[in-house]
């Protein structure tokens, strides 16, 4: 994105040799003694998320497993401008928000791991926990690539630079987006998100993004997978090796060539739509009629067939991190669409992969009640557009038309009720993120360790002492 | 709004003695012993409007003074149809959702402590514990007869028959919205919501409203003010007089003729406003350009100047409530605007009404401190339409116009920087409620006593149980 002189700030990096960038030591201490942490991550998911999805799979009286977690508090949302002690910004972006809790630091949107305005490196708990001897891994059902996982282990200016192919500049559309040209190997940088996590010491990278890991590595013949494969990484890409490799030392499985498909959609892939006023009422809004958006229905997304679901993801990355001879794990898991389907106005896509992040929950819970030294945290990176408002509104005594001005989509819930759900925060053909703190949730192990409320960075802090990192 | 046979049910209940009739039996017990409870509801007030009003009033890093309480946790809101064991209804409003809270019980939208379907009083936390020998007091930023305040003492099958002129039908703007025929006194009904709380036994009632209480009464020559005189009530009706009613035994404060005047609005009463496309973006959304609305400052509104603060009604609220001779207090206020300006698209207001609240909570704090067992919870009723989006959009580098389909203020904020808030749930001239569970805080006494994750009925049985109530 801009270069500010990051090969000379890499230099002084690791001469001074900070912890994130030493090998990890040879650890040998007895099973009992090790610490966990799981950080679980809903991208987008708010409490409006949250409470839609819990009406359509649990019924307006129900509860998620979320709902029964002992600790529940409010995380504060950080950003800055992208100036050295840059100014609030009030609204976040994935980048930032998981490089607050991967690294403690407050960044500007778009940034992963690197430090507002003068693009430093900032050591991840992930680079942390590595050098402490803890093994390490990143699940994610967007590409492994994108924001929230890469924060945890690579640092770059720009998310978008995914891999060796989208450094110089990458377009969208015709639109020319950005790049990161300063940050290429050639120039002493670290490269593409891709070729850093193929050469990280992650033992465990589970998502989306094949297609970054078919690119062509800078300045070799191998591709990115290639050299992951070289760096010790057993390689799966089906649901079916996922299975099977739980003895892998170090795993990458990547099972869609971008974002994973999503569990359920709107029927036939109806997304939120507009209401659609008559001649009468676009003369003049008390008049005429406006005909709301026909009721929908879930269903499965047949292009999710085949895939892992993040639980069998979860699963896998358990066995594979949970050996005696390390000193714990650190694992970030993150349901990535819960944001991404409500940027498309897509609501029941958001509420399958809500379902999804419990699913990965009860496992996580499952894994900590047989290793009682695993700190559970379940949070979401910033909140999003939808809105649950009334399918009847509260106005309907008023005998004139009365919608939303943005998109709605009327859902047939299991309990043979309409919920309506509200897009409306952008007319462009995505959503913008919201600011409003998010929800944050804990196991036992996270009682008087996480207050009730505390700012996103102040995460990484309870993880690291979680841990003992220095 | 219907009739379900309601004097029939009365007398049924009446006859039965259930504890909500009884007079106050008389008790005269230690101070020691006296058990308190503050109940503080933001109506409205979501984790939006919480972290709009954080970034305006404290910062993007600040903290309320809710943030700092050392309970926090979330609220699931329940309604129904107006059926008995009606189906579930996704949105709520104030009405159904004081009444879960001052009763236990779920209803639907418009009722004030009464069932759903079949229009049976609901005896309240306020009955039970006046039963119990407890003072009791409402105090509201809105009319004392608005639905918040009025669930916990009056019992009404619509929350708009405010006063006994407004029994037979409600006309606004030449539409009738309905009425409350079958429950006039004539009918063996209690009678409209001023005329219940005037003959209540509520020692303290504090807000807006005057212009109901000067009605005459049903079957009366007297104002309904005149019979809360009658009644034992002190009556005042500026904050000069309140400053002087510390001493009475019991009081009625009415300080505008309906809602009162919010602290804060936009500069010259701006609210948000719709985002204005040139033509050439009016033929293609793709095309020409969109004009943000112009930054707005918040300032001191006008009207509010001699109002008194929710702050000092609570300080008189506790002083005529805290008692040698009773069993202690329960106490519910509420700052209601929060709500109303977001209904009206101010964000300004709102601010200055969370401001407020916050106020109201240290008074009670301080009251806490000096008075250990003293359960304080801070709620809202339900979510709100307001939604923090960027001030600059994350889709800037789009080379088209990208702007909210609703109606937008962008304010500029004490630490100098823009904070864009959207309105967008309803072309009507007012916002829509949304459904997502609202955030709860308490003191420590609510620690241990109030779960992480609630249905909003709870909330009753918890406070039932901390005073000892049957």
């Amino acid at each position: 994105m801009k270069n500010f002189g990051l090969a000379t700030l890499l230099v002084g990096l690791f001469s001074t040799g900070t912890a994130w960038t030493q090998e990890p030591s040879a650890v040998d201490i007895a099973a009992a003694s090790q610490r966990n942490v799981i950080l679980i991550i809903g991208d987008g998911m708010d409490d409006q998320q949250i409470t839609i999805a819990r009406n359509y799979l649990a019924g307006a009286q129900g509860k998620l497993l979320l709902d029964e977690m002992p600790l529940r508090g409010a995380v504060q949302i950080l950003t800055i401008e992208d100036k050295v002690d840059g100014q609030p910004v009030y609204v976040a972006d994935s980048a930032n928000t998981a490089t607050s809790m991967a690294t403690g630091v407050i960044t500007s949107r778009g940034r992963l791991a690197t430090s507002a305005g003068d693009n430093r490196p900032l050591p991840t708990i992930v680079e942390l926990a590595e050098a402490a001897g803890y093994r390490t891994g990143v699940v994610s059902t967007a590409s492994v690539t994108d924001a929230t996982p890469s924060a945890f282990a690579a640092h770059i200016s720009f998310r978008l630079c995914q891999g060796p192919d989208l450094m110089l500049e990458i377009v969208y559309s015709d639109i020319p987006l950005g790049g990161c040209p300063n940050e290429i190997k050639a120039k002493g940088g670290l490269g593409s998100v891709a070729e850093q996590l193929a050469e990280s010491d992650l033992d465990v990278v589970l998502g989306g993004g094949g297609r970054y890991f078919d690119m062509t590595a800078e300045g070799s013949t191998s591709t990115v997978r290639e050299i992951a494969i070289d760096n010790g990484f057993s390689f799966v890409s089906s649901a079916g090796e996922l299975v099977g490799a739980a003895s892998a030392d170090r795993l990458l499985g990547l099972f869609s060539r971008d974002t994973m498909p999503v569990r359920l959609r709107g029927e036939g892939g109806r997304e939120a739509e507009a209401p659609q006023s008559s001649w009468l009422n676009q003369a003049h809004r008390y008049l005429g009629s406006v005909t709301q958006p026909a009721p929908m229905d879930c269903e499965p997304n047949p292009d999710f067939a085949g895939m892992p679901s993040l639980k069998e993801m979860t699963d896998a990355a358990l066995a594979v991190l949970a050996r005696e001879d390390s000193a714990g794990f650190f694992l970030m898991i993150e349901s990535a669409s819960i944001d991404k389907q409500s940027h498309e106005r897509k609501p029941c896509g958001s509420i399958g992969e809500l379902e999804q992040l419990d699913e990965a929950l009860a496992s996580a819970l499952a894994f900590a009640q047989a290793n009682p030294n695993t700190l559970i945290l379940v949070t979401a990176d910033h909140s999003q557009a939808a809105q649950l408002i009334p399918a009847q509104s509260l106005f309907a005594a008023y005998p004139i038309p009365v919608f939303s001005p943005g998109k709605l989509a009327r859902i047939r819930t299991p309990e043979g009720r309409l919920m309506a759900v509200n897009y409306a925060t952008s007319n462009f053909f995505m959503e913008e993120h919201t600011g409003a703190n998010v929800p944050i949730f804990g196991n036992v192990e996270a009682q008087g360790r996480v207050p009730t409320f505390l700012s996103q960075p102040e995460l990484f802090g309870i993880m690291k002492d979680y841990l003992g990192l220095e």
